[in-house]
């Protein structure tokens, strides 16, 4: 754990220059907008250690991989969101000498993040001059990025300031296989007003659209006195002359536009042009105050608050304001990417944390029509899904571990063949979706195609073991990617059992049209059954401490490991993925996230209190948490057994992931996805929000330190506000008509003017 | 299986040109001389598909390896033997149309390996002239390679020839990772009697020396007209005037020196001189019959002789011929690459196929001398697997998968990390040398620190199962490297036992300087009679077709596959990983190469005949033998247990893998170490032979078809010469004092003038 900021409710403030942990403080002070963002590094030059990071949605490049030995199958390529070109660049001279807080006498220093206004503030004082610098990346116009600098003489005296601002195409990407630069430059230009490039991603051997990036940059302020233009770069040069005793101000506007949005070259270019004259008319404060007030109803319909607890209000302002900033809805061809547009690793694809964490929130704070986007993004990659099941020779889909098009560009044949039970979380989602917000058109429409092919791909891949008589199913790594190519594995059974039985169950409802697609044989649906019938789910009594328990093992021989458990192992060999071999790792009982649990959070009225008590309590000790996903789910189950304190600690643990930097790896970009489990772990766990039988339940509990927390809810047309305190839980119908409720074991009448 | 060449006791000849098969044919037409050797690629311009491939031995390169997701312990390269300059290159021109395989209208062709006198001859008549082309790598000036040229008119016209000869450095290596070049040219020169170019390889990264490599050609005939020199080829250009009734000769010699035998550049360039220089008054016939001389002596030692089966015979022949191409113990600093000098795959790099398969073979056929110096180099290499155990944070020494300076250097975890029982066949080395020599002071000396680190190794690398109560050893690949990740594979288990076993008892008779250095406590003593005492061995009843029997079981989870024989699926899915996904294979049944039947295979008399009938018929219908060193494993086994017909036919399989292209990848290069297995086969095979408490034992039988067989076999400085026929087993004492033997179960007397 290493705090580097200062605990305040609504701001993430660092006073330190923090050289050392440069990257770290970059990562948690990114923004985004969906359509693009950025890491928090600082414009101008810095000769210390950085990590320049520029993401645009979508953008993606498959980077070729090669090992020795190729296998049949292996994917051929890593996809990843590359880093686009550098469109905030700024050399800036004061008095003729280079700012760079590297080296510079710097004082004064602050860098704070305003999760209310969605802006980064940063102040340093160098050279007898006051920078204020205000970053934004517009809420209200998805193509612009802003940076706004006031200057203020420090000292008494007048200063020149000379300010070199840049677009940068020369971009490197640390982690490319092959040291490639994925950028070539196609077009370029200075004008008066504003000057440009085009910038297009190399060619490549898979078939992978090549992306077109244009950024323009136009200015307010200073005085141009030249531009200068190299292979990859275009810079136009300004003169500021700050006052003795006054600020004077300055602002670089950038527009990107890219080939996702428009057909040819010129079109993106002219596109650009087109919103920067656009914007030409307007003022900073215009720009500021229209991306402000865009939070502004983000949090009005979203916030949760916490009092008695600010580091807890913190986390989870900070991770809305991260999720937010990544994904809020508006683009149905992108997903979430784990770690947004806040480095490279994970690069922006999608993975199944999408359906496992953040679908529950965004059912929870947006429209269904939200979540209904990213289920028909699944559905719009079907044929990629198909393409990975047969490069495994098996039929239906297998939706990819890591993916932009639907083609798996995960590279490890330990993920990409044996992390399957991803899968069966694409089918959980059209569940959960279904569930919560009582829609059943999308399941049975084309929801149907995603999930009979799933139930397909499952009812092929089981194998029947004559000496046990069951179907099992071998060769998988489960959620704990801690270990892999183990067989049966309890979760990935447990879900392909339910994925195949829900199928069977809904196989009547689902539209004619679609059965028809589907061309099920009777054969097919019986060997369904057949399945659903003889799955083999390991299970064992084990000796406890607390005497014997029954538990679901989490696969065939784990149980013969060293279980010792993880508190007593020395303190210093955590993170075990930091300072053990992968081998050593593979072969300890220490579990990266819950896997048998899993099921559990997934499914909590599938088990019983007494089954999800005796998993816990065998699992949790050897659990090391070093998947940022983890945490939440054990926090959200913690509450549901009523150990309050473990549901705490693990709500702080995963509030806090990357405030905190728990994991020690947040300086490589935040944990995006995982930011949801905060939410979660308020709402499901110490809120204990269900649906069951159409009806919503809530249980709700007031954490151990804190005076009150409060949240809204959007649940089937009605947006209820839940609020905690000492005296209690209240509901308050915001909007929607009159509901029944559940609320700790009552049924409560909610009506407008009502309130509990 | 694919047969292109003829079959003949002494030869392998085609008379087709084989465009389609072509790598296939130069594969098959290697030469080698443990220094250096070359694919059987045409040496004139060949437009057609080719693998132009030439290896210096001890000449590699860490070629950098990297995937996306890079774990503790990961290697960071895979090392390989790379392809060195091309010396033999030569642009032909008949009245100045160019010789070119692939276009021209060719008649008369044929390629021939001559295995007894260790050459390769081809001709072949294009544009009215007969070339015949005689290649050999000496045997007995080890850096010296000869390209002889008999021209004669075919249609009684005279003709001009021009031959452009060259040395051209501008190398592809087909496996690159990064398709970088890995040699630089550092110098070269075009003088009156000869050429040189001295290439370098690259810079790398690991700290693994840059090697250099010179080459200098010089001519026999012909008239100089020219040179040509280019960044990276120097030329020379002859004219040769063939007469109209007669013929004409040409010939180039080209001396390969290198840094691992002289100092600086200019030693090397300077030993190529002076080499050039000796050679010079020698005739093409003085080169010739010192090398063939040197095939003589190898043939008296070592051939064996079959009559009644030209195919068999022409198949241990081959087998032996390559072998001793590849290795003849002449270059302690050496080892046996898989493929020798005739492919990049596997890379001239050290393997256990060394230990498992070669050393038997090499204690069979030459002086202890050349083993020990195989063990010496285990020793020289001891600090390389300290490192590779500290890697994966355990004690003691592990052996590398592939190494050649004793660091691991394949780049597969699966592979590097788990398929550790390679570790236990160095061990298995030391024992095989010492039992079948009776020479224990290697085992006492240098030995022990390898022996004993090893055992140190296995001590900490099991883990102790409570609920068990026995030591365990997850998370392995066994010798079948079609499964991996598995727990308690059997024969790991079995071998690390025996390891820690035979350690313990052999641990008083080591120097007391050798236990001095090791250190060994009490403690750790005792731990390890504790895992002796412990070690798990998966073992079950299991039903087959022909009742119920007792088996090892290959790993804990084995039996639960679907267990479907090989011989019940569909033909076309063979081979298995040309046709299936790495998944797919992975939860098959199928075994690549013996597992379990290998720990029957190095200790037959450690198991009851029952025991190894119940495995060999449970395991062998699983097996698909797409390891090449698979076969005569099992048919040593077969011919065990008394099943003559399927050892025979898989002494075929082993004897002919490569001449028949049995697993469809001989095109990448010849098997060098399986071919050890089918002198294994006929020896330890039909032969019986065994040596147990110093006494060697015979128990001969005749194969079908075959009329007789013989060979001749070394034992502890005895020659013996074993022939046997319709009539029984005859052993000759060639040299030595007299002994004993068991022959078929009767003590025998051999004396210097006894046939039996």
């Amino acid at each position: 754990m290493k705090r580097i900021f200062e605990v305040d409710p609504w701001t993430v403030t660092s006073h330190d220059l923090n050289s050392e942990d440069k990257r770290l403080q970059e990562s948690m002070t990114s923004l985004g907008n969906e359509y693009m963002g950025m890491r928090g590094m600082f414009e101008e030059v810095y000769s210390g250690d950085t990590h320049q990071g520029i993401y645009v949605g979508g953008v993606w490049f498959p980077d070729k991989t090669r090992v020795g030995w190729w296998k049949n199958g292996y994917p051929l390529y890593f996809g990843k969101a590359i880093n686009a070109l550098n469109y905030v660049k700024a050399d800036i001279y004061v008095d003729g000498n280079q700012v760079d807080l590297a080296k510079n006498d710097v004082t004064d220093f602050e860098v704070s993040l305003d999760m209310k206004n969605g802006v980064l503030n940063r102040a340093f004082t160098v050279f007898g001059v006051t920078f204020k610098i205000t970053r934004l990346v517009s809420a209200a116009v998805k193509e612009l990025a802003d940076i706004h600098y006031d200057l203020l003489s420090a000292d008494g005296q007048a200063h020149h300031v000379r300010f070199d601002a840049s677009i940068d195409a020369d971009v490197v990407n640390e982690d490319s296989n092959y040291d490639e630069k994925f950028w070539q430059v196609l077009d370029a230009g200075n004008g008066t007003n504003s000057s440009f490039i085009a910038t297009q991603t190399i060619e490549n051997a898979f078939g992978v659209p090549q992306f077109t990036v244009v950024a323009r940059q136009s200015f307010v302020g200073g005085e141009k006195h030249g531009v200068n233009r190299s292979e990859k770069e275009v810079t136009d040069n300004f003169d500021i002359e700050v006052p003795a005793k006054s600020s004077v101000s300055f602002e670089k506007r950038v527009i990107v536009t890219t080939s996702r949005d428009y057909d040819s070259l010129v079109q993106v270019i002219k596109a650009g042009e087109t919103l920067t004259a656009g914007i030409a008319a307007q003022t900073y404060d215009d720009i500021y105050t229209a991306h402000a007030q865009k939070w502004a109803q983000r949090w009005e319909k979203a916030d949760v608050q916490i009092e008695g607890d600010n580091a807890a209000q913190q986390g989870i302002r900070f991770n809305l304001f991260q999720l937010f900033s990544t994904y809020y809805g508006n683009d149905p061809r992108l997903n979430i990417g784990p770690k947004g547009f806040t480095g490279e690793k994970y690069g922006g694809a999608t993975y199944w944390d999408t359906e496992a964490f953040a679908i529950p929130v965004y059912l929870g704070v947006a429209d269904p029509s939200v979540t209904r986007s990213l289920l028909q993004y699944r559905f719009d990659q079907l044929d990629g899904a198909f393409h990975n099941a047969k490069e495994q020779g098996l039929k239906g889909a297998l939706y990819p571990m890591v993916t932009f098009d639907g083609i798996e560009s995960h590279n490890e044949w330990e993920i990409t063949f044996e992390e399957i039970h991803r899968n069966s979380t694409i089918a959980y989602a059209i569940y959960n979706y279904t569930n919560i917000t009582g829609d059943h058109s999308w399941l049975d429409g084309d929801g149907a195609q995603v999930l009979y092919n799933i139930a397909r791909f499952w009812a092929d891949r089981v194998h029947y073991s004559a000496r046990n008589d069951k179907y099992m199913i071998h060769g998988v790594t489960g959620p704990n990617e801690y270990e892999n190519n183990v067989n049966n594995n309890f979760y990935t059974n447990w879900m392909a059992k339910w994925v195949l039985q829900y199928s069977l169950e809904h196989y009547d409802e689902i539209n004619a049209d679609e059965k028809a697609k589907l061309a099920l044989t009777d054969d097919e649906l019986a060997k369904w059954q057949k399945i659903v019938d003889k799955m083999y789910l390991p299970e064992a009594d084990v000796e406890t401490k607390t005497g014997k328990k029954h538990i679901f093992v989490q696969h065939d021989t784990f149980l013969d490991k060293d279980l010792t458990p993880i508190a007593d192992m020395p303190q210093d060999i955590r993170p075990i993925n930091q300072n053990w071999s992968w081998d050593r790792i593979l072969r300890s009982p220490y579990i990266k996230q819950s896997d048998t649990l899993h099921a559990m959070f997934y499914f909590p009225d599938a088990f019983t209190e007494e089954e999800k008590r005796n998993n816990f309590e065998f699992y949790e000790p050897l659990t090391v948490h070093e998947s940022s996903l983890s945490p939440s789910v054990h926090s959200i189950l913690a509450a549901d057994l009523q150990m309050a304190d473990k549901a705490v600690e693990m709500y702080e643990r995963a509030a806090r992931l990357d405030l905190d930097n728990y994991n020690n790896d947040t300086a490589d970009g935040l944990h995006i996805t995982a930011m949801t489990g905060s939410w979660l772990a308020i709402v499901q766990g110490f809120a204990g929000m269900r649906v069951r039988d159409d009806k919503l339940h809530l249980k709700p509990f007031l954490p151990k330190n804190w005076t009150k927390y409060a949240f809204r809810l959007v649940f089937r047309g009605h947006v209820l506000e839940v609020s905690i305190d000492e005296q209690g839980a209240h509901v308050d119908l915001i909007s929607g008509e009159s509901l029944v409720i559940d609320l700790s074991g009552q049924d409560v009448m909610l009506t407008a003017d009502t309130l509990f």
